[in-house]
């Protein structure tokens, strides 16, 4: 578990950061391997359509300068990286412009057991509701409290929770999107009122795409979950995940959903 | 301005506190005069409710030591508290319990012109939304990004700016809460969906019953902001003031205006 703050290795931080203040920034978190950052390009592109919603200046070769340390520190590993808009005097205001702060993390790769790709996982249906606001959704901007309180909902019985919008649509999962499988078609939750754009589930849509698997991005009601025959869990650190089952209601893991895995697992290696 | 960390005087805090990485935590901002932070009993009753429903343990004594502290260094001055969950590892996840940090940052007790108590203020109708979220809604927690959006509409030609929810409710301003004056009676918006419970929106509430005005906390619709005679924005480093006009909607400063400003100035000093 090593850190820099702009390119200085340190695990302080200014408590005057609007990071901490407000939450005010974004960030992104990836999986290096063998020196590689998967899918950089698509997590920057992320990264700055964040920063130009919230109006924060991204300097993309101060970042990439940073990550070139955290990679002559290890070459395999989880990367987290926050952008904030900086530093500020109290209140809202933003004024004048700050430099934003870049903090990079870097920790140990997780591994998960092998059954959780090959036979799926257990997802609970969390009563937590996630925010909404349709100038925030679809961005990882740092206030996550909805995810933070639906995680708490469960320990170990789950791997996973899924939460819904105030309407009754199923949004995401605490950590990671959905999609769900009918037949040769994949469905997932159409994320512009709430929730994150996963950059693997934007993959995974890809890759069905190029398959010539018909896809949609359309709200999903929370009755109709079991009128679907598979789900999956993505995000850049699992990959994809089977769900096995959601609320007590049983998923097949069809050849389909074993295939997209592995095909997810390959981008990810 | 100053600031101190659990009971240490540093700018410095970790970058895996959760109140960076997901803005799980909460604060206060409260007005100290002649080393009497004004009305803390309210003040830390709001930040019990929200250590509860965040499920964040709360030592009410490592508070106020820290705050005997500030004290120390300074006797008049905006003291803004920082409660986080405290730091664990990446993830959602609360695991286990982490000692949460206490920050403490002094400045300066800002000043406003007279007018603004007088004749009042100009207030925006911002397009930004609040946040919609019912366990979230009420206490005075770190996810603030809606309120910076708000905030960053406008530069000096507005005092305050008004924030409705995705329903056309009127909710609060950016950093204050609206209370509306009809007659011989106050309305002022139901934040149980979105928006911050103001200490000194409590307050006048109080004291308008006190006196035997109506009160009422329902919900407001934007349409309805032109069938008042009055509006008083209020938080507890302003006080109270009455606004001036909304979005070119002219508000009068009635005998009754002028005699709450007055009250919630008296609390004040």
């Amino acid at each position: 578990l090593k850190a820099w703050v702009n390119g200085v290795e340190t695990t302080a931080i200014s408590v005057y950061d609007r990071g901490l203040q407000y939450g005010d920034g974004l960030f992104e978190t990836m999986r290096m391997v063998d020196g590689d950052i998967k899918l950089w390009p698509c997590h920057l592109a992320r990264l700055q359509q964040g920063c130009q919603q919230l109006g924060i200046p991204l300097d993309v070769e101060r970042i990439e300068k940073q990550l070139a340390l955290v990679r002559q520190y290890a070459t395999i590993g989880v990367i987290k990286l926050i952008v904030t808009r900086g530093e500020t005097q109290r209140g809202y205001r933003v004024s004048p412009g700050p430099q934003p702060n870049i903090i990079c993390m870097c920790s140990e790769l997780p591994t998960y057991p092998a059954e959780y790709y090959t036979q799926g996982v257990d997802v609970r249906l969390c009563q937590t509701q996630v925010n909404c606001n349709e100038q925030l959704a679809g961005i990882k901007h740092l206030n996550r409290l909805d995810n933070v309180l639906a995680r708490m909902e469960w320990q170990d019985e789950f791997q996973e929770g899924l939460m819904c919008d105030d309407q009754g649509h199923i949004i995401e999962g605490t950590m990671s999107n959905i999609v769900f499988l009918d037949q040769e078609s994949l469905v997932t939750p159409d994320l512009r009122r709430s929730g994150v754009a996963g950059i693997m589930r934007q993959r995974l849509l890809d890759m069905a795409e190029q398959r010539g698997i018909d896809t949609a991005i359309r709200p999903v009601e929370l009755a109709e979950v079991k009128s679907f025959d598979a789900a999956l869990l993505t995000n850049s650190l699992i990959g994809a995940w089977p769900v096995k089952q959601l609320d007590g209601y049983a998923y097949r893991v069809t050849p389909l959903v074993q295939s997209l895995v592995q095909m997810i697992q390959e981008c990810q290696n």
